[in-house]
């Protein structure tokens, strides 16, 4: 077998937690930040590690002529067992981590996966893709114990934008590209894909696709779905290899059946994606509005408007407190224009015309690549969109509940659901733990018929068992959202973690379908067992 | 049963040619039109008569509890026989239609569609859905001997808008809905879908929302998909009913897994659709180009841009001249831009600009709600687009072949695939019958990364033959698009005639998959046989 394949940076990828290993909040840093939150711990755990972990040797071997692109290397295979949800992270901090797989394996190209898959079908052996990682909904890990082994498939070896059509502004890329890796890659050509979910460092093209990922627009084009040419999928039946177009009529889209398939149809391996120009106008500003109800109008307005904003992110109260935009119980509504051809400031005119029409407030006249009143508040938020996946660590080593999870529903739904997720999250938090919550929202992306909330959740936990309060509290907000018809992921995808809420939400019908679809791609079950279907 | 369903206008629909009967050009237009095409007879094919139809008795009875939804009028089931494409109206000027339906049912809900799919699927009576009975790719006809009986499940009774929702700007549709019907209902609230397929008049929701249809927009949103909010789906496997969302990232989309399959895997009954206010603010302008590679490259810029004009439909110089919008071998760009809040002139003038700098002509400066030079032109172009496939007829009893087929590929494909198509169709119509061809081309939707165009062909054909003739070219057609990587149909659909060209396209691995879930949703393979899938 090969040796641990190294990154080629020089720093270090937590194996248990978020992104790299020296941006997390150090010791100090964590106790200052569990004295601000009642019944936390009053020192932090202990960073686990890999050679404290009990994990048993391999159940199966590759064969030789696989064996280089396989490893066994016990940091790999523990860095590979999960994903990095909050639960996640608590199970590698209390020593129990799922299962880690037997193997990690490194193909770099079509050929690798498909042997892979034709030796993991044989042997009865559970093939897990795993591209940056970053699933925050159980989607890369393995439960249950139907297989003979598990082997983790990382795509990251296959980071290369293979071509480029500068004329109809689209590349063809290897699956496991990394974010940055992939935006290098393109910067000499003059454009960009410009798809930056929270998690742009650690996340690829793949597990975009596979999981239907939200990006960087608010509006209009959210999902990776529509930047999608043509796609490229290894599946233990064959591989599904679509036309370049820009559009088709003809059947049901086949790319759409393996969009959002999260590796349970096949491992897809490349596509050709859409691209851009890089924008060359920018605009953007903070409005501030007394009252949440208010700013949800002037949102919507603003989402059934010709506007098309990028950014048009807001902020509740507790949310925009908690990033630092606003500190006076406003809620605050991040607005951002950019276009490569045409500059935007009018439309940032003409948006923050209709925001104070419903109430809305900001500092000064709107200026070009850069914009109006409330540029602190803008980058207060940003700073802490980044910085927040390592906050939540390190508020989950002093023993805290801090998670989030999205949703999407119509207008009309809206102000009921934000409510009774607050009320009723909050309420669970008490009564598991004693110790009041903070339930906060944002709306990240908004739409003509609806928008998509995102609540953040700060508890105190149970000592030792901080993941089954989570897991508590997760079942009273998906509860919620059955109820209220919001839909169980927005852009945070299924995995194993939402399966029940995603069976119930899901047409039977649909259910029928899918678990024909995958006998027939994948007739002895080895693809990513758990996740959609069973 | 039920005796023969009329309609409740005064006008007749045409049993066998496009749209209403009065609407057809008389003997004299027809032998005028004629006259110009060489080859052709000396006077129109007799219309044809459905007393003359050699119609065999049903060869199944309906159960007394449906025999109220059903009918065996022979106009009724005359009509469903075909859709309307070129050789659905050739067959029926020659006497050979296809296979006529044993019965035609129309249900009022539900539950009828429900009881009659139970009905058909233990009597193995193969199902055909039918809305407006437009389809140009027979979609709408039985093919083969495989069943018992053949009922043509008309959907048209189902015409109401059951809920609108003006918040949030969507209307809950009863999927037999014709466009007229539809707008007329959603009118009163001040919305719009703003789907203006050609076959408008005669085609429903239910079609539409089936076959993947292309509609009003000509950038962005080009086809109905983008418009579906929630669909409801009888099968004989039991109803799909999917929630309102805006937006969903759990799983593939089930939704899209209906849109496109042709009735093929279950009846699409209702949907959700996502409204419009009616546009405020209008303008349009017709840009001439003395070369058709730059006006290639004007509509590329335009696309590229972040302009998103509902109208940008580029006529090549045949086409123009056809149309009456040049006659001086100019190629026409027909721009049009709308808005439901703010003045779209800005935009117009910006569009017009960038044609210029590619070599592109108007006649005046861009006016409010109307617009510069080419108002003729427009106006040429709109009505000809409508009164289209009533000529088409006309020809075709003139012993013409007349007829349209569509496709779409990236940038870089188009010019040698329209090239391509041009020249071997020609040499392909001169061969087959010893007279010259026309084929001529627009663009009827363009996107950042490629294009959707749109071909006429007029050509002799052989009497008595010439549905043959007309296989025979568009076998060289899709020979080409197939060579050119070039999709069998951008919003065609498939149907039984593009089905050879379908099965090139599609990934194989898809096939499986939906062959499976064909097996799934549609056990005993009733559900319009022959479509997508054997």
């Amino acid at each position: 077998m090969a040796g641990s394949t190294t990154q080629s940076t020089s720093r270090t990828r937590s194996w248990w937690g978020w992104g790299w290993e020296d941006a997390h909040p150090d010791d100090a840093e964590c106790t200052a930040m569990g004295a601000l939150l009642p019944g936390t711990l009053a020192r932090p755990i202990p960073v686990p590690r890999v050679r404290d972990l009990d994990m048993a040797d391999p159940a199966v071997e590759p064969p030789r002529s696989l064996a280089h692109l396989v490893t066994a290397d016990p940091g790999d295979r523990a860095a590979h067992a999960m994903g990095k949800a909050y639960r996640d992270v608590v199970r590698a901090l209390r020593g129990r981590p799922g299962r880690i797989p037997d193997l990690v394996a490194r193909p770099t190209d079509d050929r690798g996966v498909a042997d892979l898959l034709e030796w993991a079908s044989d042997r009865q052996v559970a093939v897990v893709p795993y591209g940056g990682g970053s699933s925050v909904t159980g989607g890369v890990e393995y439960r249950g114990d139907a297989h003979r082994a598990v082997l983790s498939l990382d795509l990251t070896s296959m980071r290369r934008v293979l071509e480029v059509d500068t004329e109809g502004r689209a590349a063809r890329i290897q699956a496991g590209t990394l974010g940055p890796i992939l935006e290098n890659q393109l910067r000499p050509h003059g454009l960009t894909l410009r798809h930056f979910p929270q998690s742009f460092e650690f996340s690829t093209l793949g597990g975009w696709l596979a999981t239907r990922a939200g990006g960087h627009y608010a509006t209009g084009r959210t999902h990776i779905d529509d930047f999608v040419q043509a796609l490229h999928v290894v599946t233990p039946a064959g591989t599904s290899s679509s036309w370049r177009l820009p559009a088709s009529g003809a059947g049901p889209s086949h790319d759409r059946l393996f969009l959002g398939s999260e590796g349970a149809l096949g491992v897809i391996t490349e596509a050709w994606v859409r691209l851009q120009e890089r924008p060359r106008h920018k605009a953007s500003a903070a409005v501030f509005f007394a009252g949440f109800p208010d700013a949800l109008r002037a949102v919507r307005t603003i989402a059934q408007s010709d506007l098309s904003p990028a950014n048009c992110r807001l902020l509740d109260a507790g949310e925009a407190a908690l990033s630092g935009a606003a500190q006076d119980r406003s809620a605050v509504l991040v607005l951002g224009f950019e276009s490569a051809d045409e500059p935007v400031t009018a439309r940032l005119e003409r948006a923050l015309a209709l925001t104070r029409s419903h109430g809305g407030r900001h500092d000064s006249a709107a200026g070009a690549n850069g914009g109006p009143g409330g540029d602190a508040a803008v980058s207060a938020w940003r700073s802490a969109f980044l910085r927040m996946p390592y906050l939540r660590d390190g508020l989950a080593r002093m023993g805290a509940v801090a998670e989030t999870f999205e949703t999407a529903a119509t207008w009309d739904r809206i102000p009921g659901l934000i409510d009774a997720v607050r009320t009723e999250v909050a309420a669970a938090a008490v009564k598991a733990t004693g110790h009041p919550a903070t339930v906060n929202c944002r709306l990240t992306h908004v739409y003509p018929d609806g928008a998509a909330p995102y609540f953040t959740v700060l508890a105190a936990g149970r000592p030792g068992g901080e993941d089954s309060v989570w897991d508590d509290l997760k079942a009273v907000a998906a509860e919620v959202l059955h109820r209220h018809r919001a839909t169980i992921t927005h852009h945070h995808a299924v995995g194993r973690d939402h399966r029940p809420g995603y069976d119930r939400q899901r047409p039977e019908p649909f259910a029928l379908a899918l678990r024909a679809a995958k006998g027939a791609l994948d007739p002895r079950g080895i693809l990513n067992p758990g996740v959609l279907v069973d």
